[in-house]
C-alpha cells in the first residue's frame, strides 16, 4: 500500500483540467468584517455534478491502464459518488456499473442512468451492497472505485485546493469539511507541498466526530450512522489510506452543530447568493464560530457542494 | 432633454470600475440542452448590494460636479436602489439622504443606515414621498437621483451588458428584465455599439405589462401597481428617458407568469446553485419558455439581483 503524494494531486490536475471545472473563490466583504480575516471560499458546489467528488471520480477513472479501461467499473453509493463515476466513465469512453439500492429515490436512480451508468439495484434489507460488489467486480473483471479511500481518487479530491493556492497564493488556514477523509487527505497533501505554513483543519459534525476521536486516539474509530442534516459526513470512520495522510497533515479536527450548518446554509443563501449543502457548509461553519480568533489571517474553506432537495433545503433556511 | 448615448456607458464603466464588481458570466449544460442555444448569464445576483442597481447609482454620484458633491444626494425608495444611493454616496465621500416610509420593514431601514445613509421616513398614508423629496432637495440643495430615469443611472446600468459582451463576444439575442427599463435601456445603449446584430428584448411579469402596452402603442402607458412577485418590476410606467431608448433599440417586450418565475428560480437554485430574486428571474423564465426557438443561437441573459426574503424565497422553492 502506497499513500498518495503531491506528486499524484499535480498529475490529477492535468488530468482533469478541462473536464472539471476550475471553480471559482468567492470572497464576502461581510464575512470577512465579521471574522477579521480575509476568508477565501472554494466554490465546489459549482463543480460538475454539483460536488467536488467528480474530481477524484475523473481522475481514479483517468488512471486507469487500457486493460482496466476495457473492463469497465464498479462503484456502489447512493450519493454524489455515484453518479460522478458514471459521468466520469462516460466522458472517457468506459462502461460503469452503479450498485444501488432498489429503493433509492427514483430522481437519483434516474440521473445516474441519465449520466450513463448501469444500474444494478439490491434490497439493503437482505443483501450486502459490498458482497454484491464484489462478486459483480470479480465476474466482470472490472475495477472497484471506492468513494474515499483510494490514492487516485484522493489525489483527485486534492485539485480543489491546489486551484485554490494557484488563484489566491499561500494562506495561514484551510478548513475542509471531513466525511470519509479524501476531500481532505487530497487537500492537505497539496497544502503540504504549496502553502507549507498553512494549518489544516477539518470539520465534522458534532454527531458524527469519528475523525476527530480518530485523530486524537491515534487509531482510526468506527462510530454508528451519525445523525446530522450532513449527509455527505454520515460515514463511520475514515480509511486505510486516508487516516495516515491527515495524521500527518492535518491540524486539527473541529465539529460543529447542525444549528450552525443551518445559519452558514443561510448566510450563503443570503449574502452570497449561493446554494451550499449542508455537508459543504462544515468548513465555513467553524470559521464562523470562530469569532475574532483568525483576525489578520487570510483563510481558505473549500464549499464542497450545492446538491440539495428543494423542499428540505427550503425547510432549512425558512425559519 | 439629452438622452444618453453608448459613449456615457463607456465613461460609466471606466467610473464604476474597481467600486463595482465585475460580475461572473455562468453558463449551463442543462439549459443549453434543454433550449440547443448557448446561453450566457450575467450574474448581477453577485454585485454589490445585490443587484444592478449599484452600477448606475454609483456612476449618477461618481458623475456630479463639485458643488453638488458637497450638498449630498437624496433617494427616496424602499428597495434596492436606496441602499445603492447609501452605499455608492459613502463610498465617494458624499451625504445621502432617503426617504423611506416609516413602516419599511426594520430591516431594510437599518441595511441603509448601516451602509450610511441618513434615513428620513414619512408618513405614507398622509404624505406624499415626492412632495417630501423635492422639499428637502429645494431646503438643502441636494441633487435628486431617482431610481431609472435618469441619464446617468441609465448609463451606470448598462455596464452589464458592456461588461457581458466583452467577456463573451457578440451575441444573436440578450434579454433583460423591464420595470422602470433603467436596465434594459443602457444594456440596449451597450448592445447597439458592442453586437450590433443582437436583439434585445424586455421580460416584465403578466401582471404588469405596461412597457409591452406602451411599445406596442407607442406612448407611455400607465397602469396600476400590479399584483406580482416580481417586486423590482411593480412600476407602473416607463420614464421620459427609459421610454425612446427603449423604442429605438428594443425588439419587442415579453411577458412571463409569476409561475414561470418560480420554475426559474428553482432551475437556478437546483441546477445552478445561485440564489436569483424573482425580478431576475423575468429574462430567464422568457428563455425558458422559447422552447427550441432559439436552437443554434448565442443568447445573453441579465439576472439582475439577488435580494430575497429567505422565508419568502423558501416558501417559492418549496414545492
Amino acid at each position: 500500500m502506497r499513500l498518495p503524494t503531491y506528486g499524484d494531486v499535480a498529475r490529477a490536475a492535468e488530468r482533469v483540467h478541462g473536464a472539471a471545472h476550475r471553480t471559482p473563490v468567492l470572497t464576502s466583504r461581510t464575512a470577512d468584517a465579521a471574522s477579521g480575516a480575509q476568508l477565501f471560499f472554494k466554490c465546489e458546489n459549482f463543480q460538475r455534478m454539483g460536488a467536488f467528488k467528480f474530481r477524484g471520480a475523473y481522475n481514479a477513472i483517468a488512471a486507469l491502464d487500457e486493460a482496466q479501461r476495457r473492463a469497465g467499473v464498479l462503484a456502489f453509493s447512493s450519493g454524489n459518488h455515484a453518479q460522478a463515476i458514471a459521468l466520469s466513465a462516460r466522458l472517457q469512453g468506459v462502461h460503469a456499473v452503479i450498485v444501488m439500492p432498489e429503493d433509492a429515490p427514483a430522481a437519483k436512480l434516474a440521473a445516474t442512468r441519465g449520466y450513463g451508468g448501469e444500474v444494478i439495484t439490491y434490497n439493503r434489507f437482505q443483501e450486502d451492497r459490498e458482497v454484491i460488489s464484489a462478486r459483480i467486480a470479480h465476474e466482470r473483471g472490472m475495477v472497484l472505485i471506492p468513494p474515499y479511500d483510494h490514492p487516485e481518487v484522493i489525489a483527485g479530491q486534492g485539485t480543489a485546493a491546489l486551484e485554490l493556492f494557484e488563484d489566491v497564493g499561500a494562506l495561514d488556514a484551510l478548513y475542509v469539511c471531513v466525511g470519509g477523509g479524501g476531500l481532505i487527505s487530497g487537500c492537505a497533501l497539496a497544502t503540504a507541498e504549496l502553502s507549507p505554513g498553512c494549518a489544516v483543519y477539518g470539520v465534522e459534525p458534532e454527531a458524527g466526530n469519528d475523525a476527530q476521536q480518530s485523530l486524537r486516539s491515534g487509531a482510526i474509530v468506527t462510530i454508528s450512522v451519525p445523525r446530522t442534516i450532513a449527509d455527505g459526513a454520515q460515514t463511520t470512520h475514515l480509511g486505510q489510506y486516508t487516516f495516515p495522510i491527515i495524521r500527518e497533515h492535518v491540524r486539527d479536527i473541529l465539529t460543529v452543530s447542525d444549528a450552525q450548518l443551518v445559519e452558514a446554509m443561510k448566510f450563503f443563501a443570503q449574502r452570497m447568493k449561493i446554494v451550499v449543502e449542508p455537508t459543504g457548509c462544515l468548513g465555513a461553519a467553524a470559521v464562523f464560530a470562530a469569532g475574532r480568533e483568525l483576525e489578520g489571517k487570510r483563510v481558505g474553506v473549500v464549499l464542497s457542494g450545492g446538491n440539495v432537495d428543494l423542499a428540505g433545503y427550503a425547510a432549512l433556511i425558512a425559519n
